[in-house]
């Protein structure tokens, strides 16, 4: 067939997610001064909004920088140099902490995870023997490089029993509407995301909300750019500290109205429907899941490439002859795992387009199976869902 | 008249500049993921054609941050804490120069030059004789907050006679484009740009070029997401270090394309006649130039307020009833100008649309002329210079 015919760079990759029309559109509104009250109105009400989406009464702070600037932000602003910290490192994600931190002079203990598993209590306990009172503990909600979810509750409760006063920070990048985050229940001191993820936005916003009691220890070391003080007064009327990405608050505004009109425990389950949907076809194709089960993503499905199989063969293939974009494996799960994502707006019919690419991939790459198994599981799991 | 009859939000406030329809709609093109070869090529040809506005044959590196963080880049890539350094602060964005060296615990002397003037030799040296061998000397070339032009060329040839090892800095955020620059003739060891200022693309995107003797010596500071050896390394290959702004960079495409299609040399001389065109406005006007004569900018022109004028009124008339976003002073300028923008995709008839609503404002708010007289003056300099 024609890859002309196909239509080009349909996005399955865990970000940047497809960005539906009129979010893209609503950047087009018009030029629009930052200094101006409709400007600052937008900004207050995009912060309005993301409130429960972080689970939380305290006012999330945007950033124009892409997720890493907000990782970077929470390091810089809750630490001084030299601070002992826990870090749990289950892939890439976890791999920035450790480097930000590291790169930022803090005494770093690290977590380590075995990738496509979660960290056990016991890994955790063994973690604060070695460093008892650290400052804060850092963890992804979701370890977008290895598709495993961390059950963020749980874990923070046990942190907290461990240690009171360390500060509980979430990387949940990755995660933020595909599931259901209750920062202020859950005792969360700081929670990142970032606007290309459950947003559906272009790359280029990042957010970060803080407890009330992160806000009272602030750290002291030299900041400007990431200075989230300055943003959370400047914010409180509107106002960023520095030029916003204006176009990106526009189409954020677009998005934040579309999910609070959806409503936000609706589209997490929305994010659970197609997951298990695209667990029912990946199981029907003769794959296997790369996640243990109990760390299953409804962001996305990680999935491990058979060994005859050559991993980047198969998304090549997808991504040239039939233009979807789906990810593999970062690093050394580089061939081993494919990363097919069902975060932000992906509809329940996109997601059956995406794994008709992939059957297409998985056939001309040698794969045996039934064409349209994993499509038909798949459509089997959603309608009996919905 | 009834206000809605006017185009809202028309642009003549000195960043974000108007952005051609083209720009803006380029960032629609297509969901694009940021590891393809498609989007590689893509900021490797930006950063091609960024060279010639620089007038640099390193490679500029591209940012997703606002401006500010491009400044706090070279701060924090070229100075270690406890460098002395000498900061020309002649409005907000010298005192923004200022406060992030003090931020990052930099010895800053301060050369202070009147609101509307250009620093003189003379003060330049009084700054090295109280700061003999500086890290870094840090300057505008145009003071955006005052509509001052500081001739760089003159400049950085005195800051080679006086210290030839001092790095010599440059924010041509409000420059480029508008003035040519020439970094690597005047031996300038950095140049930092902005998206929404001369490129006409949406804010979000920040760029800084370094000297080959800036990319050796750099710092030893603690850095992650402004690393910009880190940048350039990948960058070469088209592949920033973080996520990009993906749907920025596709427009700065697109105005990179087009002003490389003007050339840049004319892109300058475009802006060169739009000033001077809007200077001969100003003196129909009956008004006063803010800025002294050797130190005017095509960018945007500064005018004083006349005294029986209250020029926040005047300003908030031509934006509420006339649609047009033209700026006044900052701080302890405010009230007292107003800056009229013409950098970047400003037409000459974009000008006298922006001039009439000028004249609109002025007219509302007390001041005595003859309507039309600024406008006929910009068109009849305009058509002798075309």
């Amino acid at each position: 067939m024609d890859r002309e015919l196909f239509t080009p760079n349909r996005l399955f990759c865990p970000g940047p997610t497809p960005s539906p029309w009129h979010v893209k559109q609503a950047a087009l509104d018009s030029d629009i001064y930052h200094r101006s009250k409709e400007f600052e109105a937008m900004v207050s009400e995009c912060s309005t909004m993301l409130k429960p989406l972080f689970g939380t009464t305290t006012q999330p702070v945007i950033l124009t920088s892409s997720g890493t600037g907000s990782l970077e932000a929470v390091v810089v602003n809750l630490t001084n140099s030299g601070d002992s910290v826990i870090v749990v490192v289950g892939g890439v994600f976890g791999g920035r902490w450790r480097k930000i931190n590291e790169a930022f002079e803090n005494k770093v203990t690290v977590v380590q995870v075995e990738y496509g598993l979660a960290p056990t209590a016991k890994q955790i306990e063994e973690a604060f023997n070695a460093c008892p009172k650290p400052k804060a503990f850092f963890i992804q909600a979701n370890e977008t490089s290895t598709g495993a979810r961390f059950d963020i509750s749980t874990i923070a409760a046990q942190v907290r029993s461990l240690s009171p006063d360390t500060l509980m920070v979430v990387d949940a990048i990755s995660s933020l509407g595909a599931h259901s985050l209750d920062m202020d229940k859950n005792g969360l001191d700081a929670v990142t995301a970032g606007s290309q993820k459950g947003f559906g936005v272009a790359p280029g916003l990042s957010f970060v909300a803080l407890s009330n009691r992160s806000w009272k220890s602030l750290s002291s070391r030299s900041k400007f750019y990431f200075d989230l003080e300055k943003e959370r007064k400047g914010q409180e009327l509107g106002r960023t500290a520095w030029t916003p990405a204006v176009s990106l608050v526009q189409s954020l505004h677009a998005s934040l109205t579309h999910i609070t009109k959806i409503g936000v425990p609706q589209f997490a389950q929305h994010h659970e429907r197609l997951a298990k949907a695209c667990r029912a076809a990946v199981n029907a194709l003769g794959l296997e899941l790369f996640v243990e089960k109990n760390a299953v993503s409804n962001a996305l499905t990680a999935i491990k490439v058979p060994a005859n199989l050559d991993g980047s063969k198969i998304l090549t293939t997808a991504k040239i002859r039939y233009g979807a974009i789906i990810s593999g494996g970062q690093d050394e799960l580089k061939g081993r795992i494919i990363r097919f994502s069902h975060l932000g707006f992906v509809s329940p019919f996109m997601l059956i387009e995406g794994l008709a690419a992939l059957e297409f991939a998985l056939a001309d790459e040698g794969h045996r199976f039934n064409l349209g198994s994993g499509v038909t599981a798949a459509m089997q799991s959603l309608r009996s869902q919905l």
